[in-house]
C-alpha cells in the first residue's frame, strides 16, 4: 500500500460565471466541489492505476467532512486526522474568457495535540499496515514546524519505508534533513531552495549542480520537474533526463502525476530509467487530463513508448 | 412566537484580500461565516430585542448542516427542514479598499418531496406552537413554483396568523395571491411589482398609487422602505410617511429591520404609526450597525424620538 498524506488538505471549490463582475454581484452558473490538494491528486491517480492506496492528512470542522465524504465517493481508502482547526477552502472562479481567479484560504492552525495526535496515528499506521511506501505532498497548515515533514521523513527512513517528498520553501529544505528517498521539485521550488538562479534555455546537465546541492542536504535522490522541458534526475545510481513529445492541456497536477508515477516504481523496486519514463509520461497525461489529478490513460500508453531518455555525466 | 420563514438560507463566507487579484491567486487574509438570508437577519434582530422567535427554511448537505450549527450558536431557536439539494453558499471578497465582490450560488434544487415535507412541518408548526405572527423574507431556491409563498400566506391566513412578506419579483407578485397581511417591498421591488416607474424626487404621496395596486392584488397593507427617503405605508386605517434623521453606515439588512419591527408591531398589536415610527427608527439603527441582521441600540433608542411621521391622504 502507498501512504499519501496530506496535511493541507483542501475543499476546492470552482465556480463558472459568465464575467467576473468585480466589486459586484456574480451569480454561479455552475459549481462544483472536491477534495483538494497535491497529496490527493497523487491518491486519484494511484487509484486510477489499480494501485492500493491510503490517505491521510488533517481534517476538522464542517468542511473536513465534506472533504471525508468525497474521498468516499471517490473510492479512495482513508485514515484522516481530526484537527481542532477547520479545513482550508480553495475558491476557483471561472469566467467565460478562461481566466481562473483564486481565493484560497490558509488551512487550520495546527496546535501541538493535533500534531501528536497525527503522529500516533501516523506511527500505528506505518507499524499495523503493509504501508511499502509514503507521499508526502504539498505546503504545512499554519502552526506547524517547519521540519515537520522531516520528522515523518525520518520515522519512514528508521523503518525503512521510502519516502517521497514534494513540497516547497522551508517545508523542503527542512524536510532534507529527514533524508526522505526522493525529492520532486519544480523548477522554481529547486531554485528556491538551491538560492541559484538558472537560465530558463540551460541544458538539463546545467542543473545537476543544484541537484547534487539537494543530495548533499539530505535527499537520496532528486527528481526535478521542468515542464516541457521533462525531468532530470540525480540518483545514487547515475543521472537521467526524460524528454517527452510536446502535449496541449492543462500542467496544474502534473508534478503529482510524476509523484505518483515515482512511488509506483518504488512500490514495484522497479529501475531508475524505468521510473523516470512512467514519471514522464503520466506527467504528459496529466496534463492532456481533464483535471488536476486525472490523467489521458491513450496517452499515457502512448507516450511511454515516445520518452527520450539520456543519461547525464554527473 | 415570531416565525420567521427562509426558504433559501445560506451560508455567508466572507475573506478579507489585500487586493482582489484578478486571474491570479489570492490568499485570504481574514475570513468568517455566519448563516445568512434575509429571514436570518429578521430573527438575529428580533433576538436581540428580547422577541422569542423560532426559525425555518430548507438546509441540504454539509453547508446545512453547517448553518443549523451556527443558528445554535447565535441562539436562535431552528426548526428547519431537510432539503435533498446542498444549501447554497454566498462569497462576499472584500478588498482593502473597500470594494466588495460576491459570488452567489443559486442554492438547492427543491423537490417536491422536499416542498411536501417542508409544508407538514410548517403546518404542524403553526398548529401545534403558539405562532403570533410569521415572516416569510428572501427569494425562492431553484424548483420551487413561484406561487409558494401565496401558499404559505393563505395557511397563515386561514388560521388567523398575519403573515409579512418580503420578497421581489414573480415571487412576490405571485404571493400577494395568498393576502398577506403586510408586503415591504423597496423601492426597485415595488416598481418591478407594478410595472411604473417613478422619478426618485417623487413626493411620497405620488406613490401611493403604486401601493394602492398591491393591496389591489392582494396584500392587505403595503410599507415601502425607500431608504433615506424613509417609509410609505399604506392600510385599511390610512396612509403614512414616516422620514428618519440622515445616518451613514450599511445599507444592506436595512429592509430586513423594517419587517423586524413590523413583525413585532403585529405581535403588540401596536397602532399603525406606533409601529412606522419602530420601523424607521430600527431602520437606521440596523444602518448604523455592523453587519447585516445587527443595529445599534443606542441610535435605535435615539431616533424613535426623531422619526417625523405624517398622514398621507389616499
Amino acid at each position: 500500500v502507498i501512504l499519501t498524506v496530506t496535511l493541507n488538505l483542501a475543499l476546492d471549490i470552482t465556480y463558472w460565471v459568465d464575467r467576473l463582475n468585480v466589486a459586484g454581484t456574480n451569480r454561479v452558473r455552475d459549481a462544483r466541489e472536491q477534495v483538494g490538494g497535491k497529496g490527493v491528486n497523487v491518491a486519484r491517480i494511484l487509484t486510477a492505476l489499480d494501485v492500493p492506496v491510503l490517505a491521510t492528512g488533517f481534517c476538522g470542522g464542517a468542511v473536513g467532512r465534506r472533504v471525508a465524504e468525497d474521498l468516499l465517493s471517490s473510492g479512495i481508502e482513508q485514515a484522516l486526522v481530526e484537527a481542532e482547526g477547520e479545513t482550508r477552502r480553495c475558491v476557483a472562479i471561472v469566467a467565460g474568457d478562461g481566466t481562473v481567479t483564486e481565493v484560497t484560504e490558509p488551512g487550520p492552525e495546527i496546535q501541538e495535540t493535533d500534531w501528536n495526535r497525527f503522529l500516533e496515528a501516523w506511527r500505528s499506521l506505518l507499524e499495523n499496515r503493509p504501508i511499502r511506501v509514503v507521499v508526502l505532498s504539498g505546503s504545512l497548515p499554519p502552526g506547524l514546524r517547519d521540519d515537520a515533514y522531516a520528522e515523518l521523513c525520518a520515522d519512514a527512513d528508521r523503518r525503512g519505508i521510502p519516502a517521497i517528498l514534494d513540497t516547497s520553501g522551508p517545508a523542503l529544505t527542512a524536510g532534507l534533513r529527514g533524508r526522505p528517498a526522493v525529492v520532486k521539485p519544480n523548477r522554481a521550488e529547486l531554485v528556491e531552495a538551491v538560492g541559484i538562479s538558472m537560465d530558463s534555455t540551460a541544458e538539463p546537465a546545467a542543473w545537476l549542480p543544484s541537484l547534487e546541492a539537494l543530495r548533499k542536504a539530505g535527499a537520496r535522490s532528486v527528481v526535478a520537474s521542468f515542464g516541457s522541458d521533462g525531468l532530470v534526475a540525480l540518483t545514487g545510481e547515475g543521472a537521467w533526463h526524460a524528454m517527452t513529445p510536446a502535449v496541449e492541456g492543462n500542467p496544474v497536477g502534473a508534478g503529482d502525476a510524476v509523484a505518483a508515477a515515482l512511488a509506483r516504481g518504488e512500490l514495484d523496486a522497479a529501475s531508475w530509467p524505468e521510473r523516470l519514463v512512467e514519471a514522464a509520461a503520466l506527467s504528459c497525461a496529466s496534463v492532456a487530463g481533464s483535471t488536476a489529478g486525472t490523467f489521458d490513460p491513450l496517452v499515457f500508453e502512448r507516450t511511454l513508448r515516445h520518452v527520450a531518455l539520456s543519461e547525464l555525466s554527473p
